[in-house]
């Protein structure tokens, strides 16, 4: 029986289920998750314990405790819960309290709040992403961080999304379409952005096969043009020395922290 | 002078991030943050060991250590160096073991790895809420799992974005226009899908405000209008018993994790 988790939190749970997720995945189990936000007040956590509690019961296992709550007399329920406690969170607080000789000051939803430094700065970007998605204009290139560049279905949109949900970034991106490939070259509103270009290729099997999911048996989905598209365009990023990165067995995160690596862009955090 | 503070990971230093992050909010200074990803090789390790250690000369102050890496050789040259270590991962890691009776097998990019179950779900949802962004198209309402609703610039796009992104959610979003509000009724396509229907609020004022940004000085972006146009869409909201969010507080992240506390739809984690 795959072992129960807790994820729960007096706020979003999403620092509780990125950390329990990343120390999970050591392990070579699957688990059964279950995520509890909101835990605000006596009542809820009084209700969380006693799920806690029954999961106990029904599975004759202590069920696995990953919670990030804030408030004492709430984390004291789900303390006295027959869960076992990974306090990832306060673990780690009063050693720092001691290094920095400063003391906590927790407040409630401070992590994922609104009162981020930056907050309108990471909607700008993300409305502006999606506004320079698939180069449907050329008039805001100016004002990009960065302008992916790619076939279609190699990536480029939720790489371009993650880029500015995640950091912050506002990251245009450009499609070279099949029209192109007979003479393919940068346009100009590119060009004089050269800097902030960065490519992404893919392996061509792969990209026949996502592009046969979206059309198949076409033209644009056949391997011979996939083969095509890729190998033109990587010549392109050859010749005009632009970076680049195969998508083909990264994940958006992998792609997007790949990228500010290798330009150097700052990443912000929300 | 702001404690200086290394995320440092042999993958993309995310969780890094977002765990130091949390912990760090709890208290009340800023902090100067440095994120370095993708230390694979021992060479890498080495240079990193030696601008925290440079830091530490410069300031007199011992820097903070976030870190995430996995094999053990690159471990010990960032434990060698003159940080201090606030080692999330492994800290919970062996605890775990003995809970769980299985010894934990650590693989590189696990955490953010493509090979997460689910990930191709995960891209097609984020497509999916590309596609179905703004009311673009009523064609695929059926196939979505919720269909945010609201006026102009309440905050559809963004959490719908998070949604898919975060947590493979297939988010489509309907904005309410100007010229709905004489007669404001639900759209055949949303009303068949009414229990995925989910509303968005805000505060007319802060919404006067977003939109003057957009187009200054409009009828569009004018106080009265945006007070005409969240008072009918509340009413609609509570005639037709919409369950709605005010977004003038909160953060992507709140309202999609609240989105999803109260429909219940499930999590998933990537």
């Amino acid at each position: 029986m795959a072992p129960k988790v807790f994820y729960i939190s007096d706020g979003t749970a999403i620092t509780a289920e990125v950390f329990g997720h990343a120390v999970l995945s050591q392990f070579p189990v699957e688990f059964e998750t279950f995520t509890i936000p909101f835990v605000e007040t006596i009542q809820k956590a009084e209700k969380v314990k006693q799920q806690i509690n029954d999961c106990f019961i029904t599975t004759g296992e202590r069920p696995i405790l990953f919670h990030s709550i804030v408030k004492p007399e709430i984390r004291d329920i789900i303390y006295s819960s027959e869960g076992l406690d990974y306090d990832f969170l306060n673990t780690f607080v009063s050693p720092l309290e001691k290094q920095l000789g400063i003391e906590a000051q927790p407040v409630m939803n401070r992590t994922h709040g609104k009162s981020n430094l930056g907050y309108d700065s990471r909607i700008e970007a993300i409305n502006y992403t999606m506004e320079n998605d698939d180069g449907q204009t050329m008039k805001h290139m100016d004002k990009a961080d960065i302008i992916l560049l790619g076939v279609s279905r190699c990536g480029k949109t939720p790489s371009s999304l993650y880029l500015s949900m995640q950091f912050g970034i506002k990251a245009a991106n450009y499609p070279f379409t099949e029209d192109d490939m007979d003479n393919l070259k940068l346009p100009e509103a590119l060009k004089r952005n050269k800097s902030k270009l960065f490519g992404l290729t893919i392996d061509p099997n792969r990209l026949h096969e996502i592009r046969q999911g979206r059309m198949e048996n076409s033209r644009y989905s056949s391997l011979r043009q996939c083969r095509i598209e890729v190998k033109e365009v990587e010549m392109l990023y050859k010749k005009e020395r632009i970076p680049f990165v195969n998508t083909t067995f990264h994940s958006v995160e992998e792609i997007s922290a790949k990228i500010l690596d290798v330009t150097g862009l700052k990443r912000h955090m929300f």
